[in-house]
């Protein structure tokens, strides 16, 4: 492992993104590639962050009335078969499972590319009074869909993890406010976890989930201009109800159709996050997330190593008794300047630095990771400051997405206007949009930009505009993007 | 829901042990049967129980130097025959995925049955020198086992959940010590946290992990008289180091074989806890486990309702704040007995009656699920008491379940006493052993027991008998016994 450390990362962020993003994940020890195409093996690295993101959903799930369950990795082809608009999505990219041991088995099992086909049927014998419901149960798990396309460390992969929700509810009222209350908690985990913030929205009708009502979506920007899906929440109306027969009998006695939501998050985030923040230097990590929030550097000159390296410890000791994530680097094998490198790369937010001048003058020196600040804090009452110098590291990092996000989404009222826009800075291009798919394939055909968002508010509230493609009226913003 | 468990369990653990065990797991809310044969639907309640059971091993883990990571969840046929002791051992059972979408693969994927194959390659990647070891990497996840044995939820599932450890070391003396520090991790927490009294000791060579050098293991004794595997940790010796490349330079720039180890525990020790500690009214958790430790339940007559209800919200906010998981049921439409049978079903450990008896005395009646013994507390106080009451239920478990351990290791000299015994009685025989496969052979065709376990000590202080079976010399005792 040490000699991969020593290379530091060789590409340039800004100019050759997709290489860097590759380099930085492996050089960091993030993840590497499976010898199957498509396939990736998160090392420890990589899963403690996917940990960390774990652990922040699921408490908010859990404050919020949703129970963990685990349902089979297969789905029997005729299951899928049953919510016929799910096949139809899912059928090209499903891996099959033919034989179990030597025998060919009688039905073929998909490997779950998402589990409401499995799900729904049991929702449905646990659903019969009102009194039932809300049903919330919730997944964490991994899923397969074949798509043939490039692997791109947790963007694209044949299996990626993530968590599923599904949920049973008496009427379309409650099942939306679910719907609503999941994609909420996904901006709050990006801003307050991921340190990203989003673009909150739905998609446009042609781009739903198979057999959803609607589909929202949580909508990142990355450093290359586009965008990514980073969360969706679908408000699945009755379709699956019908299909599986989730029913329940109401307050009169009557028999009810359950509205239905899914809402997934996928290790995308953790993608999403990693490519956001990263730099020429390496990793760079919120403070939330970082296995190591601070690293305390001892650097000591000739014989002034144990006072210094003393001194270092008590300062280390200090943070962790205040419950921070701390690393000691007391290695006599590295000088000061590789291990910089190193925890630079490891993407540690905060550097503390000890040196003969600190001890003397009863001080610490803290360096932000992001961008190299440094100050020199008083050693009395520094577990305190230090805790506040991770929540400016916090605010620096998402104040540069929030930044790039402003200055990136940009208005157009003609299909040139869009097609240049998107063409010259990539990013987001707002235009009035009459609801047609046609008006988004004539972007789509140009220049491979699709409508990744449209505001919720607007359904209630419309807009009273001309569609920039066909000049139509137009009810609609559409946020145009290239994607991932 | 409410329909179902308004249905007491109506098999009898002591005469239908297998029965009674199917209906408990159902009735209580624990599992459903999936649709394809060998699957099982984990509800809520059973999935916080493996949560549980995570928690506390992930935490001994990460408290011991070991690393959380994802693998793929298949492994190219290829790799599964680079070891070819695994491939022989595991090919019968392997699901296979021959399709990715509408095309057939170049190369068959197995669903993992285990991981060593996909794992030892990164392993050989990422251990270069001495410095990089220990490596060890643990992943939670699923794996799948075509078995055509009938579905035992928990027990025997095709594909089942578990955790696995892989760990690489310079030498024997340290693989080995990881191989022991696992085994008592797990001992202590089937201890610990399952109540349950387990045997350790090592498998007979012939029943080996495939390729391993020694397999040891943890069995417990069900009530029907078999023993459960329970968790097993390997040390590989240098065959997987052989087979995947995985050395190292040493201190003298050497190149060396690492030792390797593996080490598992499954949703089996979930199946195990359920089955050892439930009874003919339900479900008994340990106080460790359960999601709810205490729930209270307020008994009103005729107008005391509003100062019952009360006094109950009053117990339940203080045990509460003492860190206690507590259900306070007030339901109107229920009465008391009810309650206590829905409860008890759920396994919850202690039960609190609070009734204008208890108002008047300033009071708490405490009811133990397990044997149903009910204390009168003073009110002040009272949560340091409940405390110590779920200190003691576990105590009870833990206690039953190690009288009856006790009981049923019984000792024979020879082939009739053994099969008599076993035939008999159930449990355990402790027997001589010459070592000899060809001896255990005899029993298994009589009585289909194994041998489940023979004591590590007598690896190195063996002694000094007769095989019970050949009469030959015999360095090691068997302990016999029927399995699941």
């Amino acid at each position: 492992m040490s000699g991969e450390q020593e290379l530091g990362i060789t590409e340039s962020k800004e100019h050759n993104t997709g290489e860097w993003y590759a380099e930085l994940i492996q050089k960091a020890n993030v993840a590497d590639y499976a010898p199957m195409g498509g396939f990736i093996v998160t090392r420890p690295r990589g899963y403690a962050l996917w940990e960390g993101i774990q652990d922040a959903l699921d408490s908010r799930f859990k404050a919020t009335g949703v129970q963990n369950a685990y349902f089979p990795m297969f789905v029997p082809e005729s299951y899928l078969e049953r919510e016929k608009d799910i096949v139809e999505g899912f059928d090209p990219e499903v891996a099959w499972v033919t034989h179990g041991g030597y025998e060919e088995l009688e039905e073929r099992l998909a490997v779950r590319p998402t589990s409401e086909s499995i799900i729904a049927p049991y929702m449905a014998q646990w659903t019969r009074s009102h009194r039932d419901l809300p049903l919330r149960l919730n997944q964490w798990c991994s899923v397969c869909r074949w798509e043939a396309t490039e692997t791109k460390p947790f963007f694209r992969t044949k299996e990626f993890l993530w968590q599923e929700g599904h949920t049973a509810h008496e009427d379309r009222e409650d099942a939306w406010a679910e719907t609503m209350l999941r994609l909420e908690q996904y901006e709050e985990v990006y801003e307050d976890v991921l340190a990203l913030p989003p673009l909150v929205g739905r998609k446009p009708p042609h781009d739903k989930f198979p057999g959803a009502d609607t589909t929202t979506t949580v909508e990142t920007l990355m450093p290359d201009g586009k965008s990514v899906q980073g969360a969706t929440s679908h408000y699945l109306g009755t379709s699956f109800g019908e299909a599986f027969d989730i029913t329940y009998t109401d307050e009169d006695e009557e028999e009810q159709v359950a509205h239905t939501t899914s809402w997934g998050l996928s290790w995308r985030a953790l993608g999403a996050m990693l490519m956001a923040h990263g730099d020429d230097q390496g990793l760079v990590l919120p403070p939330t997330l970082a296995p190591e929030q601070v690293v305390v550097v001892p650097i000591w000159g000739g014989d002034d190593r144990e006072e210094v390296v003393e001194y270092a410890e008590g300062v280390a000791e200090d943070l962790e008794d205040a419950g921070l994530r701390v690393e000691l680097d007391d290695r006599d094998e590295r000088n000061p300047g590789f291990k910089f490198n190193e925890w630079e790369l490891k993407g540690v937010p905060l550097r503390v630095e000890i040196g003969s001048n600190e001890v003397e003058d009863d001080t610490i020196t803290v360096v932000h990771r992001p961008d190299g600040e440094g100050f020199e804090l008083d050693r009395e009452g520094a577990a305190a400051a230090v805790e506040d110098h991770l929540d400016e590291v916090h605010e620096k990092l998402y104040d540069a997405a929030e930044e790039n996000l402003e200055e990136n989404v940009r208005e157009a009222d003609n299909v040139a206007d869009i097609l240049g826009t998107i063409g010259r800075y990539g990013g987001y291009v707002k235009a009035a949009w009459c609801g047609d798919q046609a008006c988004e394939e004539v972007i789509k055909e140009e220049i491979a930009a699709e409508i990744v968002m449209v505001p919720l508010d607007e359904d209630h509230d419309p807009i009273d505009d001309e569609c920039a493609v066909c000049e139509d009226p137009a009810g609609s913003t559409a946020y145009y993007a290239k994607t991932y």
